[in-house]
């Protein structure tokens, strides 16, 4: 069993009653910190989609909206689903991960049946153009980045994944932000996984922050996280790309698309987050690689 | 008080409960039929926000997100308001839109503050580029639409909106789709109101589904709904700017930008939709202007 799937078990103890507990190893660590701060909200979602699917009557999570509400404590929680509807093509439960009393993460999933290749069935299709990524060997290996490190350089969430990013995107880890609120990259584990609906929910909130390509800098919490699952994807390194559409009063929005080895749009997802502290402040930006 | 806003209103009768009633001047009405078949979105999401917001102590809803699960009847049903955090940024609320013991709509609200006006506070400010529509005296008066009017040509949501379409958007009207998902228009209300968070939520599913410009036809149920407010609009028609990344397996994506008369994005969203009865058989299609 991978890390990823291990920090996203959950156990059943009763009707729509899931007990999960949060993993140290994707967690979020401030930077020069040893303890961690936040969890990777992927990882969060993908721990409730795990209690979600387990009793549901289709086997994708077509739509998953999140609201993030408190930053989970490095213990057990539960999460409660409620099933709203099962009908034919669709069915809707609503999700709570609790942790002593209070809701950490309120989410709605509506899970349905998808394509698991590219034939059709006659019926309409569609798909815009694809993102434009440098070969993989061009690309940046992120490794662990400020923000999301500890003393100790190989705790949380970086620790887990291999991200190579489009060097156009990275300017900011040299205090050379692009002035684009963009991010590219390919996003795998670091063990061999290959990907499925729970490792999209961690890839759609894989990059890091797109405003960090406008200078800011610092932990960018998440508020609402909604994401579309559109096909079944193939084996082999997922293509994140990311982008922004506008930034003010402290709230800023990312969106991003994940594009599977076979070249197929597999998810989508928007994200509202606050700009994180630290920001048009460049001279606290992160050290040059 | 306008149409549209007694189409909205909500009355308190207990405590987080609300009474509502569908309004049969915002209803779908299915080409050459004479009886509702479904309500609009963007009406049923802003009844909603009606609720949340009566006790909301942040007076903007950022982030709405909806899964929607049954299609109303012309009859009373109830709003049912949990708030699940009152934070000082952000608030967030779980609202259930109910008719007869039955779930119609599930929401999660999160309410906040918006900037008013373009000043910023020396914070992060960044907008991507604005969609490009032709003078409003260069568009298509869409008039009531086959797919959302009946027999009497007058009936339901299209006959209280005031939608001017981009000519470049519109060849499906006469069968000729122009081979894109996308659509753009001007967006008001047929009476004299200001936008708002309200009118906002009916804005960014005002326009006809982007896959009409692929052909399809028929009325395409939304599955998932989510938008976010960005900024407090300034009076004036909205500029409504809809497109899609991916269609298959009977969903499409529409995403939809919201921008004011002064030039803001005011509000963005994104909806996980089935598409309709009747695609790909444009002998079926929309007759001509």
């Amino acid at each position: 069993m991978s890390v990823f799937d291990e920090a996203i078990a959950v156990r059943r103890s009763g009707d729509g009653r899931y007990q999960v507990r949060f993993d140290e190893r994707f967690a979020i660590v401030a930077q020069g910190g040893t303890t961690p701060a936040a969890m990777n909200g992927g990882v969060t979602v993908a721990m409730v989609l795990r209690a979600v699917l387990d009793a549901s009557p289709h086997p994708h999570p077509v739509a998953t909206s999140a609201h993030f509400l408190r930053v989970p404590r490095l213990d057990p929680a539960e999460v409660e689903v409620t099933w709203l509807k099962q009908g034919r093509t669709a069915a809707t439960a609503r999700a709570a991960l609790v942790q002593d009393g209070q809701v950490l993460l309120d989410a709605t999933v509506t899970t349905g049946s998808l394509p698991a290749g590219p034939r059709t069935n006659g019926e309409l299709s569609w798909t815009g153009e694809p993102p434009r990524l440098p070969p993989i060997g061009e690309c940046v290996n992120l490794g662990p980045w400020p923000g999301t490190v500890g003393a100790h350089g190989t705790a949380g969430y970086a620790a887990q994944v291999d991200l190579r990013m489009d060097p156009a995107t990275t300017g900011w880890r040299r205090g050379d932000p692009a002035g684009l609120p963009e991010m590219r990259g390919y996003f795998g584990l670091r063990e061999e996984r290959d990907p499925d609906a729970y490792l999209l929910a961690l890839a759609v909130d894989s990059l890091p922050p797109v405003v960090f390509g406008l200078g800011a800098a610092g932990w960018a919490p998440t508020v609402e996280l909604t994401w579309h699952m559109r096909a079944v994807p193939s084996p082999g390194p997922l293509q994140v790309a990311a982008r922004c559409r506008h930034v003010s009063g402290g709230w800023f929005d990312e969106e991003a698309e994940v594009w599977d080895a076979a070249g197929r749009l597999v998810a989508q997802s928007r994200q509202l987050a606050r700009v994180g502290r630290g920001s048009r402040r460049r001279e606290q930006a992160p050290a040059a690689d």
